[in-house]
């Protein structure tokens, strides 16, 4: 098994601190993201998604999407137990984790990739073409992170993590959102102390060091 | 064990075609989302995300998310898999169902919440507030679409399924996701000949007709 990983990404980063939590080492391929080289062979071949990380097992089949490599690793070394123990576990970690995602993490991530130049040409992930930077993109994504953060304010007046009482790929994807923020200029504002509060717990993990 | 659902909702029909490929009946409460019950008691607790649908489990447990709730059912009725039988395939499927849905279903989604005059107001999902729509959005979701189906076109092409030989979740994702670009003005393009026929197969199910 081998995971073919680019160090900035933070979809990488992700799959690093997850494994890290779970004390797995794999062999890691650094992949030159900024050559182009996703778009050659053997990649294109691999990976015609083009975006990193992905996992190849020995028998030769890619597992691309950060949580989906998560999901096979979770399988194989269920303890310690980041995505659940039980049915009723496992989906309200997955509630939590997709809340993240899809309602702040993603709308970031594209508000990050229409801010920067340096993401010009590339402006969807795994795509080479001219589509542009749209700043309507940038300001929807602050929209939706600014409504995620008063609902996980209210979620973590009550719990010490995102899930619940323990850590999960919740906090994980969450710890993310956060930096994904600070790079777009907009850290966690002053009046969601317990989003703070819980950002500071999951940064002193050394798992985020990985 | 009771669903709330709300029969118009794509997130809501996702579910009801997984039940019924399952061949589970599972009591269902229509909620009148468009008198705006979800942002008042108890919904508002229950559902502090304000989105349809979501499952309400005896204990009180309320899982929202339409991929969250088909897991805990998947775990619950393991057969027939329609979200895979080992870590490898539960990988595959989990990889090609996010595909799907970041690179096309929630790009579509927000670009059909940012056309539709019957969407102001409520632009994010979930979200009652003066947000304006934004043309931009509208365009990007299209971009987003023509990428993935020219990606699944090249999947289709070697696979009867998305995931592979077997009928999935990833199916149907996808079946919802064409329903989307439909709504947009935007079917399945004359030059995808696969995404076509796959897609003819797909809505033959009488599961679509749940």
């Amino acid at each position: 098994m081998k995971l073919h990983d680019f160090d900035p990404a933070p979809n990488a980063q992700r799959v690093r601190v997850f494994m890290a939590e779970k004390g797995l080492e794999i062999p890691i391929v650094e992949v030159k993201v900024r050559d182009g080289v996703m778009f050659e062979e053997p990649y294109r071949s691999m990976n015609p998604f083009a975006v990193v990380p992905f996992l190849e097992l020995d028998d030769g089949t890619c597992i691309g999407e950060s949580v989906s490599i998560c999901r096979y690793l979770e399988d194989l070394h269920p303890t310690p137990s980041l995505m659940g123990r039980d049915p009723k576990e496992r989906a309200l970690i997955d509630m939590w984790n997709r809340r993240i995602e899809l309602d702040g993490y993603l709308p970031t991530m594209h508000a990050l990739r229409n801010a920067d130049p340096a993401f010009q040409g590339r402006v969807v992930p795994g795509t080479r073409n001219d589509l542009v930077q749209f700043p309507e993109i940038v300001e929807r994504g602050k929209d939706m992170l600014l409504i995620l953060l008063e609902r996980l304010e209210a979620q973590l007046a009550d719990n010490r993590f995102i899930a619940g009482e323990a850590f999960s790929i919740a906090d994980i994807t969450g710890y993310f959102l956060i930096r994904l923020g600070v790079r777009l200029d907009f850290p966690i504002p002053d009046d969601r102390p317990n989003v703070a509060r819980w950002y500071e717990d999951v940064a002193a993990r050394p798992s985020t060091r990985a």
